[in-house]
């Protein structure tokens, strides 16, 4: 749902649309989306309300073919020799997810891996926050983060926890591995401790002010800023 | 409103209190605040939504003295000699908004300005998404951007907008200067005109994706930690 979401998959990749339901007649996505030949219904608010459960669509939601997701062992086969992969541990925010994911993709990340069961789905509210990069960047779905995390060390990576703790050293003078596996963590709960005695490296961003953290959706931004 | 929004006005600055509102009898927050001295009001969950209108409020809600605000000249006065100021311009979404200033207190700006007319004000949603950084930050409201940049710049500092433009370098090797004023816009929008052409500077954050921008809290994010 939501406008800028539906802009970008309009631009990326058009074909992805099955329908999209709008009660925007002459709104000029709607003719865009008509002229690219996109089957376009045009519904009351409610129904639109209705299938998505939610009131933020903006007049605009779509039902897209299923996107494509990578299991790890494929991705390790053909992964770039520099390369991030971003690991979300247990970002239950749909905002937040959204809002990483949308980070991940203005920075070129390589794949973004997240918990079926420990992680917020690809829901609506996540697709808009994302504007439309949940439907771009590379996923990795996997059921448990730890044995993940093991087969990128395995393939070459080297994992990177971000944390507030002693043995992190600051984000500013830190050399980023050739392949990095970036893991975060929603504010409050942090990285998971399996995760976290595992990582090659701990990384944390050095502030100033009274309040402990920034939100996870920006902080996500400031390290793959100082990665790319 | 919001849990931490309260706990971070409780820990730096528990005077502030005019009362509470919840209907969480046994929590831990309410006991604490209890402990301090805070007049805490059980309420019905309906008239903490009643008096914020907004159901986010995670069961707390307070009422505290009206904070300071300070002008451009009283701030100008004791500008430290390094120093860095953000100005947003026409922020409207609360949620950004409130994130910005949780950035800003996190990186240890000096202060931040905005708009009375063309930004969102201090609502209890910006409250909530500052964890509490509103009522932290040192704030200059002000009716006129422009002539507050020139103050500002008449004061040795220098104007540095954040823009995706031709005349716009990249942030890896920007040095801010010792005195910056720096302007963060709504995505899309983008910074006004006036401001825009009277910069001493222009910013952006080289990206990688094909989607165009980040979220400006991340963005602002980004910035900070770069100057920091």
């Amino acid at each position: 749902m939501g406008k800028h979401s539906i802009e970008e998959t309009l631009k990326q990749n058009p074909k992805r649309f099955i329908e999209v339901h709008t009660y925007k007649k002459e709104d000029p996505l709607t003719l865009s989306l008509q002229e690219k030949g996109v089957r376009v219904h045009i519904s009351p608010k409610q129904k639109l309300t209705a299938i998505v459960q939610s009131d933020s669509h903006q007049g605009f939601i779509a039902k897209v073919q299923e996107r494509e997701f990578l299991s790890p062992k494929t991705f390790l086969q053909t992964a770039p020799e520099k390369s991030l992969v971003l690991m979300c541990d247990a970002i239950q925010d749909p905002q937040n997810f959204g809002a990483i994911l949308r980070a991940a993709e203005c920075f070129g990340v390589d794949a973004v891996i997240y918990s079926t069961n420990r992680n917020v789905a690809l829901t609506p509210v996540v697709s808009k926050a994302s504007v439309g990069a949940s439907e771009l960047v590379p996923l990795i779905p996997v059921s448990n983060l730890a044995d993940t995390m093991k087969k990128f060390q395995d393939g070459g990576y080297f994992a990177v926890a971000t944390e507030i703790s002693d043995k992190a050293q600051p984000l500013a003078t830190f050399e980023f591995p050739e392949q990095t596996l970036l893991i975060v963590s929603a504010e409050g709960a942090g990285i998971q401790s399996l995760l976290s005695k595992k990582a090659d490296f701990h990384l944390y961003i050095p502030m100033r002010g009274s309040i402990d953290s920034l939100n996870v959706s920006q902080a996500t931004a400031v390290f793959l800023s100082h990665w790319r």
